[in-house]
């Protein structure tokens, strides 16, 4: 392209995906030329359809398929969409090009003029808002089996690492404990990384870019030997995909530190098992042994033998009062089969109970050297995490 | 710390910012012990006393000063407020610590129970929201003449890097060059950044950060001698400072690409002449010389002899409705000194005329090929941009 050497390693993820996309919509084709209606058979998105598996402890799509057929009115505009979209991608695919899911949406959006049975003519949008083309995306993803990033869609990503370890990435090998102050950025697409050589006992993933940057910063994951990563707030794909590669690839526990309410505990769960919206995913992106380190309720008021963490003066000064949607979120988070184990359970009781949530930069305040040198090896050591 | 060796760049970095802080806060004392009345003389972070510096091109505090009396009711509040924050930050200083904001509202967040003059006991708490100690934070930056960074104050950080470009910080040698798919997160603290090496003709500054992605993975930097960059949206202080210290200490000339929006025109401004709310920073972090390449409303929409880049079929399909909240932006901005240059003032007259505006994303549609390869190197070349 333009005098550039195309990047090897997304020229095969090219030929793979192209090649899946080009075989799963050649039957439409088949069906057109043998006289057949052509029809779509797509695994449901729905809630309904969303299960917890819990052999493997994630979230899946269940066995309910929706057909969509292009000779019923009701389903023809989505039918429709669905090969657009799908050809857009192939074509982008075998172009070189790298698309995000806002350029997808734009190269799709048109206005399509033609005549009806009567003679007038009409015009149809093909889509109008990017919900529409997304959705049509996802439709892709469950039908094909590939996952977006398998197609070179590139989005936005805020995943950060350091640690002991040595990847390949488009041809470049990156040590990760010598990106000095800075952090490494964890690429659109975490499945064409290569890890090389690593020296590390288990992964951090701080919810928190601050938190992660302290901990870096003391030279928490040289003492400690860990993959320290951060995904700023709800994870990205390529954050809980690559999360998930150093579990189940390099065999290393995953830990998982937040802030201490329900947004935190969310935000460990969708590293576990998935997100309830894009359960399809969970597959590829969930890591099922992930364990949340804290901050727990009973790091904040103790329980049983369990001394707190905080002092009755520091509860008073850092104590933040839970708000209604807090309690709200916590009420739904119990009902929720990947909430129901006995420490959960206790944890959202404790939450109720005291209406009560904490930041991680509470305890930073307590001295760094208390979350880094203390807190964190003290839980991993005694197995003080909630699973 | 705990076996960990101290990071010899910010140990030099603490006793700079330690020695500072302890004669700016020296005088203090002086005066307590000769007897004087004690007080601060702190220059106004006001609106009214933030000017438009023509000649240098940023946004700098007039010569407006407050005093801050201890002995003054009205004022003595605060007074105990920037002391205790200084304290806190000299701690953190000698202690080898990293506080972030948040921490430091946390470390200085209690109760002080005091006996009034009739003998009645009060309490009073020495701040309640974070809104209040960021202010008293701001006020010690612009006291000391230290910007956060320098107390090595951390914070989270969305600026990514790729380039062309050596750079040594903490004691490590990166060669952001060598990033693979990924990007170079740019530290907290930019200023003890080394940059050791570079072949680089021009800094490219993207709104956002799925296109700086695009553009990264076509090869864009490579092939035009590029230092690539991202703030992902509206960009935080660290890499405002790092686009500025590549302007003026490696003589690059800064391009910004932005949505062409009024919030786009907004970012494009912050990097320019610094923020209008926190002035004081642009000393240091405003590149006045940086221009705005697009997307321009000429490009949409072709002046005089200038030819659109969009044909009349892909402006219909592309543009975005102008919201009420965007025209009121735009006719701010006109207002604004640095926005009355005859290009401003036209592009922002065609934008309240068209009320019509565009995202990168619809010319990164149009083929990624044709936003890299031509529409970026053609408006460089032929010095289509604005200043």
């Amino acid at each position: 392209m333009s005098g550039i050497p195309l990047d090897k390693v997304d020229l095969e993820a090219r030929k793979r995906a192209a090649k899946i996309l080009h075989e799963k919509f050649r039957k439409i084709l088949e069906d057109i030329l043998s006289g057949k209606a052509p029809k779509l058979e797509i695994p449901k998105r729905t809630l309904a359809n969303t299960i917890f598996d819990k052999e493997r402890g994630i979230l899946v799509l269940g066995e309910q398929k929706l057909e969509r057929e292009f000779l019923d009115m009701g389903e023809a505009r989505r039918f429709m969409q669905t090969l657009l979209m799908a050809s857009i991608i192939y074509q982008a695919l075998i172009e070189n090009e790298y698309p995000t899911i806002r350029d997808l949406y734009y190269r799709g959006k048109h206005t399509i003029i033609y005549k009806d049975p009567s003679g007038r003519t009409r015009q149809e949008n093909t889509w109008d808002e990017q919900a529409e083309s997304d959705s049509v995306i996802r439709d892709i993803e469950v039908f094909t089996g590939l996952l977006r990033e398998d197609m070179l869609i590139l989005s936005k990503e805020k995943g950060k690492v350091v640690g002991n370890l040595k990847i390949r990435s488009g041809g470049d090998v990156i040590d990760l404990s010598k990106m000095g102050h800075g952090a490494y950025s964890i690429e659109s697409t975490p499945d064409l990384i290569d890890f090389i050589d690593w020296d590390a006992e288990f992964v951090l993933v701080v919810e928190k870019d601050a938190v992660f940057q302290q901990l870096h910063r003391v030279g928490f994951w040289r003492k400690y030997k860990a993959i320290l990563i951060t995904g700023a707030g709800q994870p990205d794909r390529a954050t809980r995909r690559f999360v998930r590669r150093l579990n189940e690839e390099l065999k290393l526990p995953v830990y998982i530190l937040t802030d201490s309410d329900p947004y935190g505990f969310y935000i460990y769960s969708v590293y576990k098992v998935g997100s309830i919206q894009l359960s399809y995913e969970s597959e590829r992106l969930a890591t099922p042994s992930a364990k949340f380190l804290g901050v727990s309720m009973t790091d904040i008021f103790g329980w049983g033998r369990k001394k707190p963490y905080l002092t009755e003066t520091e509860r008073r000064n850092y104590i933040i009062k839970a708000t209604d949607a807090d309690i709200k979120r916590a009420k739904e988070l119990m009902k929720y089969s990947w909430f129901r184990s006995p420490g959960w359970q206790r944890e959202l009781k404790i939450f109720l109970e005291k209406k009560a949530k904490l930041e991680i930069e509470a305890l930073a305040s307590k001295g760094l050297k208390f979350l880094a040198f203390k807190y964190i090896p003290e839980k991993i050591e005694t197995g003080d995490w909630i699973e």
